[in-house]
């Protein structure tokens, strides 16, 4: 990883180099749309589903929603963190100069790489890791235990630190999500604009309104933030949501940005694994600017299954947990619901949802179900 | 249905005809392709899977294959089924008149539908089918007493009869799948000739050089082998391959074709739910016809759940258990294999497999897992 000397601000530019850097070693991974998904998001919740929320015995809010999904789960490795890695190491090689890249590509395949993963780790993860030809290293569950092991590593190989989410070469790479979903929609509803809430002067679809993706060491979701800080040229603003899981804590971004301080430790078994970590300290400070963050929302463990038994069942796509928090948030936090419904008014939004990633697998998927 | 004067020859013309008319109402579905499954299926069998087959002791054959997946689950109510359907039906309008067509257009939504279903069929199909709007009358399994139930249904109503698989417009409409796929991989391999496995002299990726799809009442796959009867311009000929479990002899096609006359009867619980139906008559014809279809191949229950674990867990989508028959075939049918190994020689063949449907829930994969 780059050294702080050689640290680039996180920008929408800087997002856009990235992705031609990166291009070449990633998908671009299809955004796919859902009538079945959009009705239920349209359509009120029970009156018994706000019982025991602040908003019991309220009228359930009736926003109008199109969904456009980003398939991350689609992306190499089955997750969009392999934007971030790709971007790191090609800074690094960028940075340390030609020589040393040269030898660094040539042996692209016999890199050792080590895999810090806490010991809780589900077994598949800790497989697919390997299978790549990863080094696992196992550690507690904490970010101190964590970064204890990883110094440790560090100090015995010399190896150089890729840290999976607080960096800005990092950020700036989960940043090229937002980036291709933006373009992809744009060409979408300018093909069909019937996929669009509502339609410009010219008849074509209009854009996204709102982007919301999973919240965990928070390098998508800032990063996100970023590509979509100014508003369009046509000075219309494009609103970026993070979402949580709310069991036991892990929704610390969310508490953390209401209290203004960042919560540095998280001890939440949630099912949405990916999202157990606090926020990094750099997407924190990004995520605190209200001219680029809306704020992130949480949800229920049930909420989380219930989103992920639906693209499952009705799209028949294969998400994991973690990605299945922002569609949940879409369709059951109320708190949401009533902005989007407020602001999005009779025509409603065009949400963009970044479904981060699918592995899991059919035992895995067995055991998440069965247990309710 | 049409009634027997106004029957269509089932030809490629009349395909594209269909094709025509069924396409404002249903999805042109992705062709996914998938570097994992490609190699899995391009490695030689270990020795031991052979034992206590006609292979047993000898090399396992080292096809190369490189596939194009042709995604009917994420078809209108997730299978292909609905080509035909609305193909019948525009027939129906069409052979009856404008005037009875305008009224019955006109009263699309509220025409009523009787489904005959076994009484055995899996609630999450039974649901979906009232979901619909469809009345669901229950029958036995055999074709008989579905038959049975049919007559009566149309007695005490007045409904017009739309079989599900022995019409040559259902037939016709369910070939527009394999149309479809036919001109997609053209444009996927022209632009990207690397999916291909071999190009032309022109630095374009080649087509396909073979289908394959599963057989159950016989619609898709001889529709399917109508529109790749005759050989390209340029005298290639696409092969035709159908697909079928061998479980309790629900292999009645592979084994008609074989003895030359078509078997009636099945009564199987192949957990490929989709494929327990008996050939119908006009499909065992047209199958019967080496220059249409290559025949048909059946794989065991454990070979299927095997595929259908590789299309979740690696490609991120799902599939019914029906719909990852013809995959199995590729992976696991040695006799299959080694046809490809031959045929195909040094570059292989490029082989396109329909995903029929995609029609379960993870209530019912978890079954299906846990159970063996």
């Amino acid at each position: 990883m780059t050294d702080k000397q050689h640290w680039l601000p996180v920008t929408r530019e800087n997002i856009q180099t990235a992705h031609s850097m990166i291009r070449p070693y990633i998908y671009e991974t299809p955004v796919l749309t859902s009538k079945t998904l959009n009705s239920l998001a349209s359509t009120p919740q029970p009156a018994e589903a706000l019982i025991g929320t602040p908003f019991e015995g309220q009228q359930p809010a009736c926003p109008k929603i199109k969904f456009f999904f980003k398939c991350e789960n689609f992306q190499r490795i089955g997750a969009f963190k392999v934007r971030g890695a790709f971007h790191s190491i090609l800074r690094v090689i960028k940075t340390k100069g030609e020589e040393e890249a040269v030898a660094l590509a040539a042996s692209t395949l016999s890199i050792p790489a080590y895999i810090i993963m806490p010991s809780i780790s589900i077994p598949s993860k800790i497989e697919a890791t390997k299978g790549y030809g990863g080094k696992v290293v196992f550690s507690g569950l904490t970010s101190e235990q964590r970064e204890e092991v990883m110094r440790k590593v560090q100090e015995e190989t010399g190896a150089i630190l890729i840290h999976p989410y607080d960096h800005p070469d990092t950020i700036i790479g989960q940043g090229t999500a937002g980036l291709e979903l933006d373009t992809q929609v744009n060409k979408l509803v300018s093909e069909n604009p019937e996929l669009s809430v509502r339609e410009t002067e010219d008849g074509k679809g209009c854009g996204l309104d709102a982007v919301i993706t999973p919240v965990g060491g928070g390098g998508l979701n800032s990063g996100t933030a970023t590509v979509f800080a100014d508003p369009r040229a046509d000075g219309r603003k494009i609103h970026v949501f993070g979402a949580e899981p709310s069991f036991q804590g892990a929704d610390d971004a969310r508490r953390g940005l209401k209290a203004g301080v960042r919560i540095p430790e998280v001890k939440s078994l949630t099912i949405a694994d990916g999202l157990r970590v606090p926020i990094g300290e750099i997407a924190f400070s990004i995520l605190s600017d209200p001219a680029k963050s809306r704020g992130v929302f949480s949800v229920t463990e049930e909420q989380i299954k219930s989103a992920m038994r639906l693209v499952v069942e009705r799209m028949k796509i294969v998400i994991e947990p973690s990605a299945a928090v922002p569609l949940a948030v879409c369709l059951y936090n109320e708190e949401f619901r009533r902005i989007v419904e407020q602001e999005g008014g009779e025509a409603g939004w065009n949400i963009g949802v970044i479904f981060s990633g699918g592995n899991t697998t059919i035992d895995a998927m067995s055991g998440l179900f069965s247990a309710s």
